[in-house]
């Protein structure tokens, strides 16, 4: 980006707080990550090279510092399955200038539901 | 859901503030949009009710009080696009207690993006 | 479509004959449609705008004469989920020439898997 | 699989010959990996593993022998953008029997359309 494009860009964000923006990113990030993936044929062959395709492409978005992802479940030789909502496990890092947000996609047994919710907020 | 479901959901959440839910919702809700429908196939038949179905898909996502779906861009007679991120014009307003934000994705031809920002917050 | 442009589309198809055009269009569309559509957020309220909007979208694709979409499942009030891969109930046709394909996209049981298959073909 | 789900989902397909069954799953598969990657963030930094992770995820799809997919075009340092039609180069082999069909998902420049064909069939 041009620096011109890079104050344009700015200017869009002007009214959040460092911290506002940390957490409307890190809602796109993961909320692109899901609708993304969900679907994508998976099975004990593919499983690595999908997580980690997954958190390289997704580091490309704003404000994402690190990402970490875990396809959980069983799968078992010879199947594979559409990857669904309950089988990610997604850790989270968005920066913007001293604010780190942790965020989580899990799936919660309990409300049978791939929650994203914010782990903690630091100020450094 | 049920109550015990309820109040579990709302426990994740206790460590932001309305403002700050009503934005990372938000975020979830555009990036979500963006990457389910990119590539779906659109002419001027199904225009109109794609824009319908993506609002309608959208308005189920928590805190979402209203959302419109634009598909712009000029599309020939006979002929169809897969749906891509300069085609795409979204206001959506998300709602927790007493915070109202208004959120948008939409093309900006000199950053060459189709970008989610924040255009305004309001306190009731 | 220009003349010149509908003589190179189909150029690139004289080595199928009739019946395998309307199987690889037919194969194609189904495929689309699902990996297109899964992880769409569907409840009892946008079930069927749904439905009509993935018709609607897939009418587009070369050869698809007539499509009929079912969201199959029980969907509970105030509850929404991912589309998933088990809720569709997809009839395609597809058409080239004097041949007509009757394709179907449909989660069998006891394969715990969406199977699209073929069901019939006429030549008429 | 087990036997009986093995001999359970051979019978779908006796309607069709190898040659017939290789171009349907070529074209579901084909319609899958564009459907499922379309709006993917991708730059230079992922372009690689990107490529790798869709051949290894479609590589689980039915028939599907081998796959090769390259993700073209000029992506510039420091920017990213959703991957869209124009960027894919897919060459995919499926094997029913003794029959080979080598299918081709390639941006057709004179038909501004990511055009998905078949390149030959071999019986052997």
């Amino acid at each position: 980006m041009r620096i011109e494009e890079k104050d344009l860009f700015k200017s869009y964000f002007k009214n959040l707080t460092p911290r506002e923006r940390a957490l409307f990113e890190g809602g796109i990030t993961l909320g692109a990550l899901f609708h993304q993936f969900i679907g994508t044929p998976v099975s004990l062959k593919n499983r690595e090279i999908l997580e980690r395709a997954i958190e390289e492409s997704m580091k490309n978005q704003p404000c994402v510092q690190d990402i970490s992802v875990k396809i959980v479940g069983d799968l078992k030789e010879e199947e594979y399955i559409p990857l669904d909502g309950s089988m990610l496990d997604v850790k989270l890092k968005t920066e913007v200038e001293n604010t780190v947000a942790y965020l989580r996609l899990k799936y919660i047994e309990d409300l049978n539901y791939p929650l994203m919710y914010v782990e903690k907020i630091e100020e450094r």
